[in-house]
């Protein structure tokens, strides 16, 4: 195949509109499936399933303080002047269960987290009262439920606590483990194979042959793709050599959720992947309407998601944030497909667009005021430059049909992923 | 020891301000060292020096497309309609070295990503150019530098490219891995016990005897902590037996660069950890004016942090993120300690706050706006309230000195992390 006919068979027909290759790209799959998880492994994993509470939480009426159950109407009429005076009958200890009910006139000392005898509706904390012999001191009026955590106040046995395609927070962890929750109906996480291809790359490790450079691709994509629940199996580094290209993605469409190949994805001599695909499968989009990030081949073999990126470190990422990162969400069926957090700020100053007909990504610093964030364009550009990805907190998205933006406008910034 | 010599040995003094229980705490300990660590297990880590380029990057001028390398000046003048004509002197594929110079008056043909010759100035992209034979049309003018990476243009050898303290992100991985680095000396990771104290907690897979509770704090506090470097250990439920608590934190100070207990930090009759922290070490900070989150207890037994949380399950997340947390990251010698998103908004009604004299966390949720986010408080509060955490997207911190916050002040929200 010569360069002219590589661009006539292969070539761009023309930049697909990102929206457009989404939709049109993502039905071809469906999502992965499920398996149960115990909940110690859960942490950032999808949910397969709106969860329902089990219990009540707090599965019983607890006290909020160290102090006195009571009928809050003994209290009523209490000040530091005017004591009212009650019986104490008994303790309850946090963990034990109060063994006889309240009577009016009485109080039961309590601690934070015990459970509130029968009778009572009310705690008085400790600080409010005096002992004196059997006897306490009320030193305050206080109103029903005060320092009272009520049965299923916090969760009642029943209501959905979350929902299917949400993802697993810290938080979330605590409240399941609250409601004596051990195992959850997650999604399966693809499992990927990452083919980084070209003559140039070689392992670090070994010296730097001239021409030759370090291949980034595949450690990066491992690391950004795990922040997507991407389990990735295996990273290989692939000659520009058709025939060993054909049969690795091949074997990993066989084996794996979905194949990740970095590299030789324009139309140049080398560029074998479109090629493969069409022999193999076939290629549902090439090319993006994006900079960086626009050589994109999205293609699909043996029912599995191929996606080939571009070589260039920085078109690499983008590629990921906008395509392939938001692809393995889907495939997880999450809510929300894109997990970085997005934040809004004034822009510094004018910035003018070049690639119109693309969205363009702009590399951005965030500078932190009283009244927000002014945020700071990046002078670096280029998909070669990876250090403007490093320098940066996040990127703007300049829509393809906007020229430019004013100072003073407001953006919305995505924040790259820790 | 009553209830009453309780509050006097070990009471609250006065609820200290929480930066200044940080000033007093923090520099009783210092950073934990450092170990060489593979590029391959550095996400998420602590930076334990300056990171230097070892070599350009790229380490050679490179073409940025697929065309034809060129002197820029013989292109001067060509146009669609009045094209120059070159000579064909060779090819470069990516990954080879150019086996001669570019004379005037020649072009030879290059691979993105392949090493521009020797000579060569500038690259014409193929869509400009039509081979004829031998020789090649140059149908548009270029400037020299056109399509060309230069070498040392994202990074130059001996420049600083990260700082010590930062968090490596993936794509920090890429440009380090791009640069041939294989280890990093980064930051120790603290080792944590975690021991959740308390008569009423037991393990969930049992039944949910009267006036007991599934501990949730555990588990909770391990997933949250992760995300502050930590790793940890060992966790372990304890009853409110003060000869347990103090060997297990006994055992802990010796083993681990953190003990976290939660629960019993309170003033109450089974409140131990104020007692076994003043036999075996010291206490620094006993209360902090935060709400919730109040009574949690700083000290230091053989020299190691004993940080012990409040029980209930969001007084512990705050105390987590305002102090525990941060001090995870400190003794890993970050430059940011605390890793939350800040977002900014404006809130969406007025709040009143009750605690006044605390730092009061207020739950919020985010709605997105076309000029930014509006703010919207929860309903929600209380320290055992978890439902209010998980429902919510992040916190506003209102000062201890505001009594609340006007519909349509700017706030800022610190997400929750993932």
């Amino acid at each position: 195949m010569n360069q002219v006919g590589g661009i006539e068979k292969y070539g761009f027909q023309a930049l697909v509109p990102l929206e457009t290759a989404i939709a049109k790209y993502f039905p071809h799959f469906s999502a992965l499936g499920f398996e149960d998880v115990l909940l110690e492994q859960a942490l950032n994993r999808i949910l397969g399933e709106d969860v329902i509470a089990p219990i009540n939480l707090p599965p019983f009426a607890r006290s909020a303080m160290d102090g006195f159950a009571i009928f809050a109407k003994d209290s009523f009429g209490a000040s530091p002047s005017k004591p009212k005076l009650l019986d104490i009958a008994g303790e309850i200890a946090i963990g034990n269960v109060p063994q006889h009910e309240l009577n009016e006139g009485q109080a039961m000392e309590i601690a934070t987290g015990a459970p509130l005898p029968r009778g009572a509706d009310a705690v008085i904390r400790v600080e409010d009262t005096k002992v004196e012999g059997s006897r306490v001191k009320i030193f305050q009026a206080i109103p029903p439920q005060r320092n009272v955590i009520l049965e299923g106040e916090d969760v009642t046995a029943g209501s959905l606590i979350l929902h299917k395609g949400e993802e697993i927070r810290p938080d979330h962890i605590g409240l399941l483990r609250s409601l004596g929750i051990q195992k959850l109906k997650l999604a399966k996480q693809p499992r990927l194979v990452l083919l980084a291809t070209g003559d140039e790359l070689i392992l670090p490790g070994k010296p730097l042959a001239p021409g030759k450079i370090y291949d980034s691709n595949n450690l990066m994509n491992s690391a950004l793709l795990s922040r997507y629940g991407a389990v990735v199996v295996t990273q290989e580094l692939l000659p520009d050599d058709p025939a060993i290209i054909r049969q690795e993605v091949l074997t990993g469409s066989n084996n794996m959720d979905v194949v990740v190949c970095s590299g030789g994805t324009s139309v140049g001599k080398k560029d074998f992947l479109p090629q493969v695909l069409q022999e193999l499968g076939e290629i549902v989009i090439h090319g993006i309407a994006q900079k960086p990030g626009s050589p994109i081949l999205l293609g699909k073999v043996g029912g599995k998601p191929v996606i080939c990126l571009p070589g260039f470190p920085v078109a690499n990422f983008i590629s990921i944030i906008t395509i392939l990162g938001p692809l393995l969400r889907y495939l997880q069926g999450a809510l929300k497909r894109d997990p970085r957090p997005i934040v809004f700020g004034r822009i510094a100053k004018n910035v003018s667009v070049k690639g119109l007909g693309r969205i363009n990504y702009l590399r951005v610093n965030l500078q932190e005021t009283d009244t927000g964030y002014v945020i700071v364009p990046k002078k670096l550009s280029g998909s070669g430059i990876l250090r403007s990805l490093v320098e940066s907190d996040g990127l703007v998205e300049i829509p393809a049909d906007v020229e430019g933006l004013e100072e003073g406008e407001i953006v919305k910034v995505f924040l790259h992923l820790r």
